[in-house]
């Protein structure tokens, strides 16, 4: 059992399959028997097929493996979770039972303020004071507590008197899924655009199925992996060049590496000379897989600084002229007072990339 | 727009899909083209068609008509919507935006107090004085409202403000969904055992299919009949020995579905004396058939009318002597003191049904 | 293992869950916590819940239930398999595998002719000899396998070469489903409608489900009875009146129980008289009921048996004057020449009925 | 009516929806009221919504936007159809109907031989002289036509006479799919894994989407895009920094764009030299910004282009010494004897980007 939030829990109830179950399925559409000893461990081809279903999007293999959770939640949370309609679900209920008095308080440092950005989310950079307002909160719904006992005592029944209940309670319910679709909802929840409550769950059960899936997991983390950065893995894979998974230097292959960016580079220039559309074509193409691949080899998490980069991104502002360009020119964009510069976000990442696995 | 309950409504948005589509859909079956002028009415042979695919369970012919709904309804009845995982949804969000202060006040009339029997529902039959708690009600409500501004004026997220509005606050969805799946849930949600308030959304439903699917409606509503009366309505209309739709007698058939009555109980009562038990089995059959033939002739609600005798029955007591019942037997079940015949509500049914169509 | 057809089979791989999983699931929904030990036997509490549910339309606790079959089978029946869109499929794949030259034969009593009266159906009543056509078609596949080998050895893709294969050739499959979904798979192809061949897999699923939840699976199948029979089964459970499940004679209920059918009729004859409406609608409604109830004390299979004599009456043509009525009305319906009484199919069920369990 | 293959169709029958259709499901979240008259022009903004609900994965907007298909398609085909199960069939059953000889015959360059690389596919790229299989192929069609009929003319049951019908023969059904799960078939099937064959009915149902659907179908297109060339849109996007859909060159920005990449390279040098990690991730990322930012000037197909790379450099092999590597060193990867370089496949997608649109 999990604990999330200040009440809550998730804990894997039941399940079927195992990391062996998608090559069973996956291996009947060659014909091939599956009569593997699944108590060993697996071997590389084994991983490799997982990666490969995984990788070209094959689903079915994972539909027949399915987990069951219990989970105690917040009504908001279990209202956003039942918007995934290929899970099953079995939840307490306010018309056959009294429901205790329990309910969610945010923790201070969590609560924030609203985005200004997205419009859908908050903003816990800053540090609030709240504690004046949570008290408030929690007076809030003991009163709704003591309304909804004052009604029940006068006899309204069970259905119509919970009606006065926020939907901060907790609640709780049997959640069964298969794993293909656990992965919809993981993608989804654990995601920087999700609530945080939410994705608290989320967090819980990507651990659940790491202890249980190890190799699947994995497999399906590689997977998520922008098409550029999976088509230089599984280039780096194939050709043995390594693929590292924390951040280093790579002296023995430093100069290669930059010798052959600028080949890329001066081959793009080349063409722009020669009006060889086809070679600029070709060099600029190259010149991204080669940076990639060298992104890889120094073991950089290449997509997460990406989007670190892309949102400072969209910050910035349009040059207002040539003179305000550092490289002269009116088509580019600068950095406008106050813009933070993604390097703090990507130290961060090296960081976290260092000390994962 | 139908409204339905003190602040909520429903209004069909669009439709796809008329009459004629499941014949469209069921014919290609069996290789027919559908080139019917769709405006004219349909004759016999197009609704007997119809009548057929529902009868059998054929389902997708029903799936190619497709209705989006607005809604708007409290929280806790589309609470119970969403658990229907074959439609689609898009409401409103108390993440994007701030919510009115609205929400349900239940009518004095409609609360009662807690179901005795079932433990899931309420009962109104007596009148109850609720106003004092209304009041109350109303007041815990417009409380919680300022709550809820109070923290949004603190700079609180909204998706986290929101947490204290209980699950009677009004929120708004459009949903879509086909038909097959609609009937579905106008099975389970326009049903004595779902809560009052989204039994009124199911109502509306079931208005809006009439209007826009009359032929659809009518069979689907007939196909909900329990297998006897199904079987034995199927036979009459094969035979054109008519179906009445509203209660009366039947003077000209009187004396001889009485002596048919009669004439099989005679041969079950003939077929336990020689000891014959397929006859007797055969009898009895053919005096049910009989029976609901009769009931069938004279426009009798039967389905109702027997979940009103069940209903009354299962509240009946085993006789605890020979003595005790009327029959003079201890295998007979007798009425406790207080119970009350299903006659008031076969009554109620017969109007009813005079009333209908 | 269970073989099926003459080259078929289908085994459960995996499963999921067991005749208690539902009772955990419904019992979160009442706050109730499930601590029993799962390992002695149920309860008449626990069985109670579980045949309600089922009565109840209760869906959800059978859907973390789930079972994964492997199943070899002709591509015809996978082809009305692969319309269930609840399960999950992995399929052989003739474009990744050469298939092996095995085909579906019917066996010549299994051939019949095409059904008359039912469009979709083989009517395999009366002998055939078919030996001749059975040589023809054995030689026909043997000639398409031929083909497709041709195509292969002509470096023809495995895609398109097994183009020429007909659909009686056998395929592979993994498959997962859960125990409500698969229920709905049984109800219509484990059905008189079905095609012979599918039925035979659907009955070999019935045999397992019973074996590994002996419990579910026969309060599923109470649960199918019909409105009328379902009812009086609930009130006879609940006054503990007896339900048998073999034929039998009630020597000491038997006048006792005709006196109450008589009662009934002759309540209504009276009410008749006095043109008392509700009356003669309660008086043919509890002639029906006490009329199953017999049947019920019986034993008698009344569900099959009314689809039996449904069958023949549908079979009857209208009396063309009142002589023809051995009843001496015109409304009657009278046996054409030929007509085949359902007596015998009601003895096949007595006796199958006395033999099963 | 689209003709497929030789003797197939598809058409759209009816549809739900529109263009608009998706904006009034996306404002429904944010309390908003859609009065548009939608049969006006959509300004940008409204382009803009649809164009970050498809780059945000919001699928439930595009549900409520239903079509139904009829198809004519070759058993085999419409099998892969099936596995898709978010659709709704009614399909001709060949045991209600006889069906006629209508069967699949390829054309000739469209056989090819069996892929050597990819287990699943056909490679058309070499002329093959099938024609004399093909005489082959039809006359074993014609003979299991006439096997059919010989079993229908001995009474065979049609259910199992078409047991002997290869799975190239035509079959016709209604299809019923919203658009989200459109897409989602379209992305599976419009793809080089799938079968020639369906391919061919995806890429008319693609056109039939563009037509009646123009807005969403091209900003589906785009949100396709690999994550780094939609981060780079979004960006130039937002900055007006023009998005060429057809390739140019790029006169006004070249020198700036050349510097630019440049800048990014040297930055990763110093960081190099300096060992600092975070300046190092940084500009690398920073070079494939600008590098994918400058293909998108110049409005080449990256990640089609990407794509042919990808294939190539996986046929690629390893240098077995430094000396084998031009850039000398034992980590290249060389070109084998007989590859092929993508420019060809570049040169080709320039084209098409000049014409389409």
């Amino acid at each position: 059992m999990i604990n999330v939030l200040d009440k809550g829990y998730i804990r894997l109830v039941e399940k079927m399959g195992s990391d062996w179950s998608p090559l069973r399925s996956a291996r009947v559409s060659t014909g091939g028997d599956e009569d593997k000893n699944t108590d060993n461990d697996m071997d590389l081809k084994d991983r490799k097929l997982i990666q490969y279903l995984l990788d070209n999007g094959h689903t079915s293999p994972f539909e027949s493996i399915v987990l069951t959770f219990e989970v105690k939640a917040p009504i908001f949370v279990i209202r956003q979770w039942h918007r995934h309609r290929t899970w099953s679900y079995n939840e307490l209920s306010g018309r056959y039972s009294e429901l205790p008095c329990e309910y969610y308080v945010p923790d201070e440092d969590k609560i924030g303020k609203q985005g200004k950005l997205n419009k859908q989310s908050r903003d816990t950079s800053s540090e609030v004071d709240a504690s004046e307002q949570i008290r408030y909160f929690i007076e809030a719904c003991n009163s709704a507590d003591g309304d909804y006992r004052y009604l029940l005592d006068n006899e309204w029944p069970r259905e119509i008197a919970r009606a006065v209940l926020p939907v901060n309670w907790y609640t709780r319910m049997y959640a069964t899924v298969n794993l293909h679709n656990l992965f919809g909802f993981l993608r989804l929840r654990n995601h920087s655009h999700a609530q945080y409550e939410i994705r608290e769950y989320a967090k819980a059960i990507e651990e659940i199925v790491k202890a249980h899936f190890p190799v699947i997991y994995y497999a399906w983390k590689k997977s998520q992996q922008s098409k550029y950065l999976k088509g230089v893995r599984q280039f780096h894979e194939k050709f043995g060049l390594g693929w590292e998974s924390s951040p280093r230097w790579i002296p023995d292959m430093q100069d290669f590496r930059i010798k052959f960016m600028q080949e890329e580079l001066d081959e793009y220039k080349e063409a722009v000379a020669n009006k060889d559309m086809v070679k600029a074509f070709d060099a600029l193409l190259d010149l991204v897989y080669v940076t990639v691949g060298t992104a890889h080899l120094h073991g950089f998490p290449f997509d997460e600084g990406f989007e670190a980069v892309q949102e400072a991104n969209m910050l910035k502002q349009k040059a207002k002229s040539a003179d305000e360009s550092k490289r002269g020119s009116a088509f580019d964009v600068v950095k406008p007072e106050g813009w933070v510069a993604p390097e703090e976000k990507l130290n961060q990442l090296l960081k976290e990339a260092s000390t994962c696995l």
